[in-house]
């Protein structure tokens, strides 16, 4: 058969993972925690299962958890969703993405792309016969460049992509932000995609502003979320997808043919579980301290921190250490040292070479400090 | 935004089962088991998150699941599939179907697909810009008419889509259909995607002929398998598929962007679960004497069985009641008699009207029971 997806390789998830195992390295690449989850949201599945729940859960998730999402949604967010009509509970938050941008774009259209970006977003746009128009965030800061933006946006611009908190930089959108955003998409017939899989993993007293809190960027966006990300399980791949009704409608066509309905005894678990304040509120504190912890022990080596807001993720350079390539400077680090992460330039269409390498520091402190008593040796 | 599935409605499944839920009506349409699922694989799922395994499963699935089912297609069909090569677990079968016409058709294909049909299958076809060639299947026994089917290969034809055990009808592919198949497709580009979800659920001492047996048929297949539906399960949504190398190949491309990975835990419970036999083997002769008890009360009322083979499914006829359309008379037994069927009709790009309904048999003894004394009286 005739490739749909000629270049697509391997993931450099996949990739850093698995050279992780070969080496005996530890892994602060692809992004899940080594702790444990909470124990009481687990058992709340196997209540489920022993209660048995296991049979089909509606098409657009179990009401029960929509409806507990929604109360949520209105209490960070004040804006009203409904249950039924904006929301829909999806095998993982990747799917959700894949699934809007199927329901939503045309061969020719154009979606502008954020620069590092996560990988699964430009081959779903270009599955869909659309194009990809890349634009680099600023160095440094990752913070869009409006000069840019507004310069690349054409008649066949169909959507804007965002991600907040950022992977694989943490930055986070803040208010000038959405009123760039307002600025150019008011007015207009574009959509936006906002991912928003970190949503509660936000540090330093920022709050997440989510597109779901602005009415007239929401009404023509499709919002992602994770349960898997948030909740320290991210092989359990259950997320959801926002997106008002005339939108949602389109992606509801799209998923029913697509995965038609998702693993039910976790969303019995997480239904009764989001009524649990607590249980989200304080997740940013909790890796906000490991994101501390980390850097603190980092100070020790060579590498330098780029600022981290939120996300499981911070950047750090090794500009003071070797003029390598992020890629070989990854492996190396795998190879020789014992420590594995992401090569930045992976989140770029043409790689882009900064000497940065993506952290991942949603682990235990022993995992940090291994890690780092290994990275000291460079 | 532009529909890309204007013709899309919610499906029959959905809409039949709400209208159960209305009107309190005892649900023997949309396919799922009202009984307990066996409470040894649900544990074992419990235990492997209480154990810890609640991070991101590989990409292609489990190792080790996916060789405790190369093990199984080695043992039941003779084939040495390759666990690394030619299997990949999926969030459910529709989604690996969806992901297989994704990954091999092209604007302008030809798909062949029997009717009636499941009805994910032709949106999946259409979405990718490929079009469903529709072939009814002989009335009454639901074969493949052959010569139909040779008249409707044109040298746009890129697959032949086969069901066995089929839905709704639960007739089973015979050594006669699979020389058939042999002989259109030797010698000639032409793939064929199986949908063998009810592999293990066969009755009347008949073997499921599956593709994977046939060596030069499987080299240029996509067959697809489901865990729910012969668990007894459903919702748990966990399928895979099996693919030589190089159509597994572009399958896994797509599947990379589209779920990426599948809910884990469930994938260690099945590791252990599929290592004995008897788990899969004794499914059939179990459900068999379901649909032989269904069969004898219904022997009471003016329905009448045509044969089912396999599968949740038998077709009843009610010629002998009534004139009605399907859709209407399955919209009035459950609205008067509390029983709800699924109108074979639905299961037709164009509505072929034969008095037929579709009932789910794999439900308790006393489910049917009572089904049966309110069909007593129409
Ligand atoms: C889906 S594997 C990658 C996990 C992740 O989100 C990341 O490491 O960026
Ligand atoms: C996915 S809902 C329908 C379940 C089923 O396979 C059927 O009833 O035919």
């Amino acid at each position: 058969i005739q490739s749909k997806l000629p270049q697509a390789g391997t993931t450099i998830f996949t990739i850093m993972s698995t050279l992780a195992a070969e080496h005996n390295a530890i892994n602060l690449g692809q992004g899940f925690p080594d702790f444990a989850m909470n124990a009481a949201l687990s058992e709340l599945v196997s209540k489920a299962m022993a209660d048995g729940h296991n049979q089909y859960v509606h098409m657009n998730g179990l009401p029960v958890l929509r409806e507990a999402i929604a109360q949520k949604i209105k209490q960070l967010y004040g804006n009203p969703v409904s249950a039924n009509d904006e929301i829909t509970i999806t095998p993982g938050a990747t799917y959700a993405l894949y699934t809007a941008f199927t329901a939503m774009l045309q061969p020719g259209d154009e979606v502008i792309v954020f620069e590092p970006a996560y990988d699964c977003y430009i081959p779903a746009i270009e599955l869909n016969g659309a194009k990809a128009v890349t634009i680099p965030l600023t160095p440094g800061t990752y913070k869009i460049d409006q000069a840019l933006t507004r310069a690349a946006i054409t008649p066949k611009t169909k959507a804007i992509l965002i991600n907040s908190p950022h992977n694989p930089s943490g930055a986070v959108l803040e208010e000038d932000d959405i009123a760039f955003l307002t600025d150019i998409t008011s007015n207009t017939n574009l959509f936006i995609i906002s991912d928003e899989v970190y949503e509660h993993l936000i540090f330093d007293g920022k709050k997440h502003l989510s597109i779901l809190q602005y009415p007239h960027l929401y009404e023509r966006s499709f919002v992602t979320f994770s349960f898997g990300k948030v909740y320290n399980c991210t092989g359990w791949k259950t997320g959801y997808c926002v997106a008002p009704p005339a939108l949602m409608k389109e992606f509801r066509k799209i998923h029913q043919f697509n995965a038609f309905t998702v693993f039910g005894p976790v969303q019995y678990a997480l239904a009764a579980f989001l009524k649990d304040e607590a249980e989200y509120l304080e997740l940013g504190s909790r890796l906000q301290q490991k994101r501390d912890y980390f850097k603190n022990l980092m100070a020790q080596t060579k590498f330098e921190p780029l600022p981290s807001y939120g996300s499981y993720f911070q950047i750090y350079s090794y500009a003071n250490i070797s003029d390598e390539k992020e890629y070989d400077m990854a492996v190396r680090l795998t190879k020789n040292y014992g420590v594995t992460t992401i090569p930045v330039s992976a989140f770029y269409k043409n790689p882009v070479e900064n000497k940065v390498l993506r952290f991942c520091f949603s682990k235990k402190e022993s995992t940090l400090e291994a890690a780092v008593e290994r990275l000291l040796k460079l």
